[in-house]
């Protein structure tokens, strides 16, 4: 049995990073999808509302958990014996800093693998700060983002 | 089960190379090292060269088996019952390269996963091509291959 | 008769800036210089300055106006009947950040298509963001920005 | 009238190509694509095949011709009363070389804009490079180009 | 004599810094390391925090001296009599900026010279932000810090 | 006494080259301008039409030699006992390469610093390779080489 880690902050979640959580499961067998607490700085949905919306757009069908993690990316990987840390690449800019954190976490636990998984193209422009500032200047996101986070988006930034 | 397969020319192996097939190893059960026929051009070492100093310097002791295939690399996937393709990621010139192919190779294949692991930094600046311009002009590269295409090379590139 | 948008933050417009409105004069009949209210944080120039910088450095020859604009810049330009958004590409980093709007936009208004232009050489390596950086070390900037620019920086920044 | 020219090998047109054609008159009211007899070195279709594809896939509904140049870019354009010259930018990689061109160009006759247009997300991936590579390893690229091309390819490679 | 000023914020100073600090000493014959007062906006050690560690990790050996700046670096390398300023490039994403900032320097003072330099291999992973993500999460980073700033960085977030 | 080596290919010199030569004397005493004679494949200019180009070009008042080498790099630089290599950084695509390449020439030798300098914002898009395809098509480069190098290339490509 192979357990894999998807990290994120996921404010909100995307439907790339749906798409990313299902093409992990050729990879892996089960799959923790890891929340920080320490980032971002100001997120718009709090930590519970992220757990929750990620939950509720996987469904119970998937071998998919989502948890909550304090300190390091690595050490709470190795916690959960999971074997493999999985990235989602998009563009170049995530690459150089996602390249930089692959190495200083083989530098912090040489155990855990690091593998980098591109999305469908079609999700090639898509991100949570995208997403934010699309519906924040009230762009309609429908198509984005799964359907219990539009709802959520609709709720937080409704127009009266 | 799940098989991988790890494509390249390997024109020579490196020690790069080495480095992920091993790790590729917490991934996946077992490997195919797959050499394309159809490049490079000219390389210095034939195909069955490539494939006897790949399995020599694996040694008999993993789960490896290196073979050569026509074709597209993920009809070779799916005929092998692989069901992830895994690549090296160097740089960012690699990376865009890397990204193009990932996706067409989706177009071509959607049920087969590309994933891409970051070599040892140590190896970071290691490609067969700067090994075999080093090797042309007399460098040593004894740290940078396995034994036995050190061995190889310097049969190649013997100067009298 | 095609009229362009050429949308951006100008705090504040440098060479640069004013070289592409010219230059895409080539490309459109009509211009609006577009500045978007809600970016960024905190400006050094109020929106109503940096429209009357704008206006001062263009003078009145130019078939371009300035406005100002809330929500999202495919609304803004459809609903000025134009066809075409501008965007300065310097530098590699802009391409990135550019490239992925573009995607966003396109798919939020399939029919404004956006064009790229590159300034000048000479202006390769200028920005807002450096003019801003360096005057505010007290460097001279003079030959970066149009006079009417220089003069509300001056006032600005005067050291006593 | 604003006349314009999108040059390229087009070795052959793709998809993303046609695209591009079709967007540009968004921009410019005619259209010459410009094939270069001088590149590349070994092409798989000859500059009349190339012509005539094109014509084909267009068909005669476009403003839109396509001509063959001798020499420089800048001198056919400017020969043929073109205001601005159209490029597509898929990727970083085209960036750079198309960024140096760029330049280039205005240093050789700055009264000609060069502007860049993204194709659709779909053809991010796509290039004639990619499309001969997969076409030459027996691989099914009938989404990916118009049908008169895929007709022409089929020929060319067909395996008896 | 050759003096080079090698500028940062140092919060704090890494291994792949002192690596620089003594590799330029091949390029020049005396060193300023200079720390820019008016960056970053939320240190986490103060400017005089930050010259002490350095001369702390350098010893006395060297023919380097720590300095505070304010205002522009290349006012500062020319009051100081520098001819050379030297700038450690780790990865691409440094490349722009650095460029960029090399550019304008030119601009404002074309008699200083700016150089850049590779770091060891090994440190090219490290970065100051790097190093502070990681001990805020209650990573080791001894091997990556001269022993001076770990012990600082052991005081300042020490978990009681 | 500080020797820099400055290679290149050099085919042919450009005016972006002898700005580097120049700014390099501001960081060593004495220059040695070295062209591998292993690359490229089929130069325009011989190894020694290109010494006596960039001799004409230089002048006899700078502290530079022109000298061909055969084999490594490092092994040339420190068989003249230079201390440092210096490379010019143009643009994205070069910093990669040379990246690379600077971090095999210090596994190689690590004793001889490579350096990296950005040469005048004007000859930001100018290389061997834009002369050589713009004089080839009839293009004017009377601005971007120095005099002597474009009397030989008109000899080379005159049209009768």
């Amino acid at each position: 049995m192979r357990l894999g880690v998807y990290p994120g902050t996921f404010d909100p979640l995307t439907n790339g990073h749906l798409d990313l959580i299902r093409r992990s499961l050729k990879v892996v067998d089960d799959l923790i999808v890891a929340i920080s607490r320490s980032s971002p700085k100001n997120p718009i949905f709090s930590v519970e509302e992220r757990v929750q919306m990620i939950e509720d757009s996987i469904g119970g069908r998937l071998p998919v958990k989502v948890e909550v993690f304090d300190g390091l990316l690595v050490d709470f990987a190795a916690a959960k014996g999971a074997s493999v840390i999985i990235r989602g690449l998009r563009a170049l800019s995530d690459f150089e800093y996602e390249f930089q954190m692959a190495l200083m976490n083989k530098q912090l636990n040489p155990d855990i693998e690091i593998i980098f998984m591109v999305p469908d193209v079609s999700f090639t422009f898509l991100s949570s700060t995208i997403v934010r500032e699309v519906v924040q200047l009230g762009g309609d996101v429908s198509d984005l983002v799964p359907a219990p986070v539009w709802r959520k988006l609709k709720e937080r930034y409704a127009r009266d």
